[in-house]
């Protein structure tokens, strides 16, 4: 297939790095003031090599891109609130010219679905998310798998930035404030660890997974969201004391979409360690399914949005 | 769907009882002795009840359900090793009159793979079974929703009973008699082991997913298979003082294909306790991908051969 993709950070990157691996053509990559288009397909190795060196993907118009040969468009720019800009757009534009759309961008199908869904059906194109919620994680494929009526809620640790900090405070008795450091040398945070550490990235993936079980209507503004920050190390070192650790866990429980620190077992199957994410589907009639992984990096997103990709082939 | 389910075992008697909640109905239910067979749908309800009851489901003849009416034929009669029959001229029979087969019997698909998929490309039906690899684990889906040539290795702890005695075992400080006891008086083990304790069914497991990945060639006799008899309480107890356990891990790595017991940190991913099974597919560029759940369990299988049924309508 042929691919355009909007964003060139770690997710679209990769995504153009591995797809020629996958059998697929780029023929667009665009971040927000430069693109490179080509119908015939892109060398992708020098385009990434202008991005590195330049700053620069290219000499072409990004608002040139929606309008270009494509199949699928992949949309990898940043996750923003409220009204999801420019994913949104991107989406939708894709959608008004029957091509199809992969996001890796929480933003359209958390804070915009029900719009995303009406404009879908009304296009020959479709829209393929599950990069969007777990990275490397199958959520939404193991949902569609076992059928979304039979999942009774979800349950998980779906942040791997919040994730490594609470681990390292209970390996380390460390405070907040010196891993959040630690992680921002590693890469591991951003400098603005904000979405990670308040709660928002964790949350936005819940709403999309409701989204989902539900058929849409759920919003940012319903989740119930607390963050990390105001954890002090003393209270890991209590829990483990108890045999117990703090996670960021995030749920989906009939209606209700709340993010918060809980108590788990330190041996427990929510207690991954590091940057791991895990997903527990509890279903009608098979117990438990528990999923872990790569919940983000750019190689693990990229294999999400290129296997959604496959499934559109 | 219209379902013809041969077996009335836990599997069958599963699949019989949900199919009408997922949309299907139920054209015949065979054991080895008798069949009820009813083109416009059975009253499995008082199919059931019969096979409890008298012991037989019905007044009909098993041999004439392969020329009865239904799109799938559910195939969870018992495994058997070597010429895997009755499920192989089960499978073949269907796919003959070209209907559809979804397997929870792993013997036609892990002792004749290679002649069950000629007669699937010489037929319009299709064979799946996801559900005898990992119950209600989808181990399958996912490596299809992955991508096969993105699977470097499988490993995992693939069969429930095994991983029962040894969570016992280490828990309790008991011997390997005792706690097999103990399993059988709860209906985890059954009566006669040999198959889970052996390491024969994680094998087979192994072996299908081999043929899987690999496209096929493998049968039981390319795996080496070691159980779990002859380990001592006092492993367990050495390997405890070391921070390890002992699990039965299969896995398939190249073209090696190998079950037997190994020390596994004893808060490590592969170390699952009771029933549960864990499957750990490591990828080519998302790292390792964990699945845990209940691998074995009559509505717990069912569900699976409910969900390969969902992916044929």
């Amino acid at each position: 297939m042929k691919l355009a993709i909007m964003g060139a950070g770690a997710v679209g990157a990769s995504v153009a790095e591995l797809a020629s691996t996958y059998g697929h053509e780029v023929t667009a990559i665009a971040d927000s003031n430069s693109a490179a288009i080509d119908p015939d397909g892109l060398d992708t190795d020098a385009v990434l090599t202008s991005k590195r060196t330049s700053g620069a993907v290219g000499n072409d118009d990004p608002d040139d891109v929606l309008d270009g040969t494509y199949d699928v468009l992949v949309e990898a720019t940043p996750t923003t609130l409220g009204d999801a800009e420019p994913g949104y757009s991107h989406t939708v534009g894709a959608l008004e010219r029957d091509r199809h759309v992969v996001l890796a961008n929480k933003g359209p199908v958390a804070e915009r679905y029900d719009e995303v869904r009406t404009r879908e059906r009304n296009s020959d194109g479709r829209v393929l998310f599950d990069a969007a919620v777990g990275g490397a994680i199958p959520v939404l494929t193991t949902i569609n798998d076992i059928g979304r009526s039979n999942v009774t809620a979800v349950r998980g640790v779906l942040n791997g930035t919040a994730n490594f900090i609470l681990s390292r405070m209970a390996a380390e008795s460390l405070d907040y404030e010196h891993v959040l450091a630690e992680a921002q040398d590693l890469g591991v945070a951003e400098a603005d660890p904000t979405f990670d550490v308040d709660g928002t990235d964790a949350a936005l993936k819940c709403v999309i997974l409701a989204n989902v079980l539900f058929d849409g209507g759920y919003t940012l503004s319903d989740a119930s969201t607390t963050g990390i920050r105001n954890i002090p190390g003393t209270a890991l070192q209590l829990a483990a004391e108890d045999g117990r650790t703090i996670r960021l866990v995030g749920e989906v429980v009939d209606d209700e979409i709340c993010v918060e620190p809980r108590l788990v077992p330190e041996t427990g199957t929510l207690a991954v360690s590091g940057t791991q994410n895990i997903v527990q589907l509890h279903t009608e009639h098979a117990g438990r399914l528990n999923i872990s992984g790569r919940g983000a990096g750019g190689h693990e997103t990229a294999t999400a949005v290129l296997g959604d990709i496959s499934r559109l082939g």
